[in-house]
Order: C-alpha cells, then structure tokens, then sequence
C-alpha cells in the first residue's frame, strides 16, 4: 500500500499516480492533496495524526517549498512504515506518531532517516532517478523512490545502495504546553475545514472540567463533550478526535468567533 | 466494496480509511467528502441519486451534526446494500431507493433499520467500538461499523448480536410536488456545482412541452432538451440525470438567473 | 485499468463510478474532477501533460459543453491506451502524446478516431447506450463505453460493430511559438492551481539563459532552475514539469504577478 499526501490540488497528483502504476500494483491511498500551498508545518501536524491509522505501508509525501534546491530527499524508516519526500522536517512528526514515540504502551523505536545518494553503488543509472526535471520531484524524484521502496520492502532499506544514513536532517517539532497554577499556556497548531482551532494543549488536562467554563484569553466558555452539548454558534472548549483541546463554535467557526489562527498563543485559566 | 461520503473535506476522511484498511481489503470507493457542512437534507438528496448505480456495496455515510449526542448509529439494510451512519434521516432516501421503492418494476422490500447496541451480547468488548473520541464518530464507530458489515456479510446483518432492531428512526422524506390545471407547484430540493436548480417537479410533467415554454414564476422561460439547445447564457427549463424538472442557464448558473435556492417554491404554469 | 477525468466537480463521478463498477473489476483512477467548467481547452492541455505517464488504460474524459446535442461521442485508439469522450477535441492532444507523435525517438501511430454507431450491428440493444438523459452522458453514455472498451481490449476497436471510423472528428491544437533574433513570441495556454502562468514556449530555447535574465513583456526578469532560486515574493522565469516555459513567482502567483491569463500574449526578448 502506498498513500500520497501533497499540496498540489489538482490535476499534478495524477502524474505521481501514473509513475507509480507503471512501477507497481500496489494500492492507492490518498491522504490529501489539498494541504495549504507550501505549508510544512501545518502538513506535518495532519500526517502525524492520520499516518497511525493506517496499517504497514509506504506513505508518498510532497509539500515542497525547496524543490530544484540543493534539499536532499530522504526516506525515513518508522516501525513497520516508510515515508518519502523532500528533507524539511514534514516527515518526523508523523515518523515519531509511527514509530510509537511517545506512546506508554510500547517500546518505540526512533526513526531512522536515509537520505537518496549517488546512483553508482547501485549498478543502475536509474536510483535515485536523475531529477530532470527541478521543479516537480514529486513525479520525477519521489514517486519513483516510493515505488521502489514498495516492491524491495521496508525492511531492506537499510542495504538499499541507493540509500545512504542521513544524520543531519531536518527535523520539526510542535512546541510545547505550558501548565501552571491557574491555568495553561498552549499555541493554536492548525485550524481544520471546519473552522475549529486546534490547540497543542493535552485534552486530559481538561478531564475533570467538562460541564464547567475556563476561561480563553480571559472570557469564561463552556467545557462540552462535543460540539453540539451547546446551542449552534455557541462557541466552546472541547477535546478533538486528536486528544488536544480545541476552539470551537457548534455548527460554526471556531477560529474565527476566538480572533486566533495557527501560532497564536492561547491562555486557559481555572 | 465499501463506499465513503462525508461532509470533511480533507484531511479527515483519510483517517477513516485507515482504520477500514486496518480492517478489511474491500474496495474502498469514495462518493464526495464534500457534502455542504452538516447539511444532511442535501446529502440525503445526493445519495439517493448516486447510490442506486452501484453494485452490491456497505456504505458509510458520516454528515452528523449531533455527533457526541445521545443520538443512535445506525445500519440500514437495502436490498443487497447495507448503510451504516448517524441515526438523522441521511440514510433513508437512499435506502429506499436501494430498496427499489416507488419503482414499478420491482417488488420492493423497505429498509431495515438497525442501532448498533451494547456489546455485552456479542461476546467481546469491540462491538460496537467504544466511542472514546466524542468528536469523530466517522472513525472510532462508523468505520469499524462498516469494515464488521462488509466482513461479516449483508446478509447476516439480522443475527449481528452487535445490532437491535430500531424501529423509532429519523426519517427523512421530501416534499411532494403538487399538480394543477394550469401547472404545478414544486420546490428547489439542491443547487448543484454548476448552479443549476433541481426541483421535486417529476420530469414526465413537462414530456410534451420540449420546444415550447413554460412560465416559472410568471416568466416564460424555453423548455429543451437539454443545456446547449439554448444560446449561451440563457436561462432554460429542462429534465436533469435524476428525472426531475431542473432550472438551468446554458453555461451559466441557473439558481443565481431564477433566484431560488434550496427550499424555494417554484411555481410553473401552463 | 480506466482513469476517469472531467470537470463535474462532486457528486456526479461517484455516478459514473457505479455503472463502471457495475460492469467491470478495473482499477480506477482519478486524473481530476475539478476542470475549470466546460472549458475544454484546459482539459486538454492537462490531459495530453498527465496521461503519458500512465501504463495502458483507457480514459474517460468528459468535458462536455455540447452534452444533449448531435456532437458525436468517440472513442480513439492512441498507442496502447484509448480514450472515450465527447468529440469536441478535448482528447485529441492527449491521443497524440499517447501515440508518440512529436517524440524522435519513436514511430509514431497517429490516434484512429471511431464513433458510437446504431447499436443494430452489434447484436444488441444496449450498444452504444441509449442516451435516455440528455444532461448526463458521462453516465449513460461514456461510462458504459469506457467499460465495454476495457473489458473488449484496446487491440479489439477495430472490429466493434458499435464503433464506425470517424474523419471528420473536431481537432484541437495549441498555437505554435515563434523564434525570432532577439526572443520569442509565444501565448499562455493554461495558469496552474499555484497561479503560474504556462505558456507554450519549449523550455529549451532558454536552456542556455538560465542564471542570467530576459525580458518579458519589455521587464527584465531572472531565469532560474526552480522557484526557490529567487527570494519568495519574486517573479522568475523558469522551465516548468512539462518542459515548457513558465512565468511564476516563489511561493506567489505568477500569473497576476505577470498580468496574464490563459491566451494572453507573452514576449520573451534577448
């Protein structure tokens, strides 16, 4: 199985998928491609809570600001997984999320990132695939790395010729909450389709204040299990299907009604 | 073959997948994630026209506005078809449909209505899945839901100890047109991506007026058969894919020419 | 395998999905459903650019601003692959790089265009299909063909009794550029999802400029590898996936930038 995230909308994504067919029979999964233009950060929060759902398979990534730069492409070895795509960080979040990093219940296992290297180890002009072409390397670099990571197997990435280890990549990480007496100091990670503001704020601080009001940015909002326990355009505090505290607003748009976007710092208080 | 509709747009459907793919190697066929946002009469509307060309399926439908309520899941049993969602009337019309009701040539069996009930009969803990997440029911129930249907059969939906019957449903039914001497009133079911209006006015109303005009509002306006009979920009009156009486412009937005939206009355005369 | 495009937006190729479904175990996959609307130029353009990546397949494309009309539908053998659309050109592009036309190193097969005939040559009733809707032939009408296409053979058109060769089927061809001493005179063809403007100069008469600058429209602007060569926010010159020239900005629009749009004149000078 190989699934593909991108910022490309349409109809690029369809090139990628050609040159994987020809190279594979493995099945197709889109994540999205409709990722904000450009926006690593923002992808890379969506990859790590998406990728964990998915059973063992290669996962095609391209939200490439530095395409045709001297950026490497890497692979990046995550528990039963891999994950393609350009060096800028957009991969680790969801490698650690895969890799069980974090997790009590497992031992984790940290990534291991290769990046793609000088073809004549392998015996083939073909690996890593001459990048003709500088500014679409979703089609001619990274669908192609995918699709031959797919057929020789996760697990011989580490004797790919056409692989070397890659230790100074780039990484990205979320920062991270602050607790204090009377409250929490989080930031606003994202805000999805809906309109509602995720937050990096763990939702289990908020387990025992459900059915009561914090305060956000000093005005007191109701603490609801679910978006609908308020009337609609009633905004609230919940707990989102990622585990982090959200803005929200019933049948309407949470960002907005709380004046934040993505970096915005948030303050709760009790 | 499981089918997927939803109102999420994107990133989240993806996680759905994940979590059917965890479960099962059915083919995975995606209707539209891009319902209008919690408008389940729109896409009650939209199934019922989509879903009867599939071959036998499991289809999960998630536009839920009262997820996290004490509101039912539900799995409706439609002929060969099994549908599985909120308990709100989404499913119902295209139940129906799939039943072959209102369809002459057919001895139609109505739906068959189930909720998804405690687990303590089925003899583990997994069924129906615990809905940790408050908020995203599409993935931690409906989906698990309808990976079980699929795996276990359409037909053994009636000895599914996770299943009860459930007789007090929502339903959901649209409104009859209405037939005079000098014409008909109707109503504006949805406003497709084109613009264009689709009415619950039967299309036979109008089989021996293609060529002439009828008035929609006091305007006559050319019935054809179709958009390209008119000039560029002209508003017509025609018979859309779904049978129904649809205003149009050719190349144009017919909703926006006529001033109607889902929900006006459309008065045509005669 | 059949690669579905058009410009329906959603829901409508859920519809055609079913009755391909209905009649056949081929992979699908989506080029795109999000054409600019009957805009048959674009499609096009974007067909004859992403279909040669793929293996063998048949592609329905429907692009139909004439849907309801006399226009013929066809079917055209190119290479390996066929096409099923309406006969407005919009394949025809795409046939001829399927075919190899214009590559040196291959003997390039002009496409072989057919159209759906009366179906009493064939023995059955439902061949071609009867266009029952006038609104919905990528329903009714290509989706049955593309399926029957499929599971025929592409090498089994010739002797279809549904199919009729076809000469005087609607081509299309975009404009050629012209090299003069001091530059080039060419025309945008299409402004991608990024805003780049694509125009139809061959990348190659600047391969020798790149790291240097050229006038564009009489402003002297930078020719760069890729987008990320110049600070974000600056226009540049750059050859594009396509292997075109392109007018861009990095991480900007470079059609607004440029003051172009599809069909606007562009002067490149030297």
């Amino acid at each position: 199985m190989i699934t593909l995230s991108s910022d490309f909308g349409s109809p690029y994504p369809a090139a990628m998928k050609g040159v994987l067919l020809q190279a594979t029979d493995a099945r197709l999964v889109d994540i999205t491609h409709d990722f904000p233009r450009q926006d690593v950060r923002t992808a890379a929060f969506w990859l790590a809570e998406v990728l964990p759902y998915f059973p063992p398979a290669v996962h095609l990534v391209v939200v490439d600001p530095g395409v045709g730069t001297d950026r490497e492409a890497v692979v990046v070895h995550a528990g039963e997984h891999a994950l393609v795509g350009p060096d800028n960080g957009v991969l680790l979040p969801a490698a650690r999320a895969l890799s069980g990093e974090g997790r009590v219940d497992t031992v984790a296992d940290s990534p291991v990132v290769f990046r793609l290297c000088d073809p004549t180890h392998a015996g083939s002009g073909d690996w890593p695939p001459d990048p003709d072409s500088a500014t679409f390397h979703g089609r001619d670099v990274f669908a192609p790395a995918a699709a031959r990571v797919h057929e020789r197997g996760v697990g011989a990435l580490a004797t790919d010729p056409g692989l070397e280890d890659h230790d100074g990549y780039v990484d990205l990480r979320f920062p991270d909450p602050a607790a204090h007496e009377s409250g929490a100091t989080g930031e606003v990670l994202v805000v999805d389709g809906f309109g509602t503001a995720i937050t990096n704020i763990p939702g289990d601080w908020l387990s025992d204040r459900v059915g009561t009001t914090v305060s956000v940015d000093g005005t007191e909002v109701p603490v609801r299990r679910s978006y609908a326990h308020v009337d609609p355009g009633t905004a609230l505090v919940t707990v989102g299907s990622h585990g982090n505290v959200e803005l929200a607003v019933n049948r309407g748009r949470g960002a907005a009604a709380f004046g934040v976007k993505a970096g915005s710092v948030v303050e709760l208080g009790w």
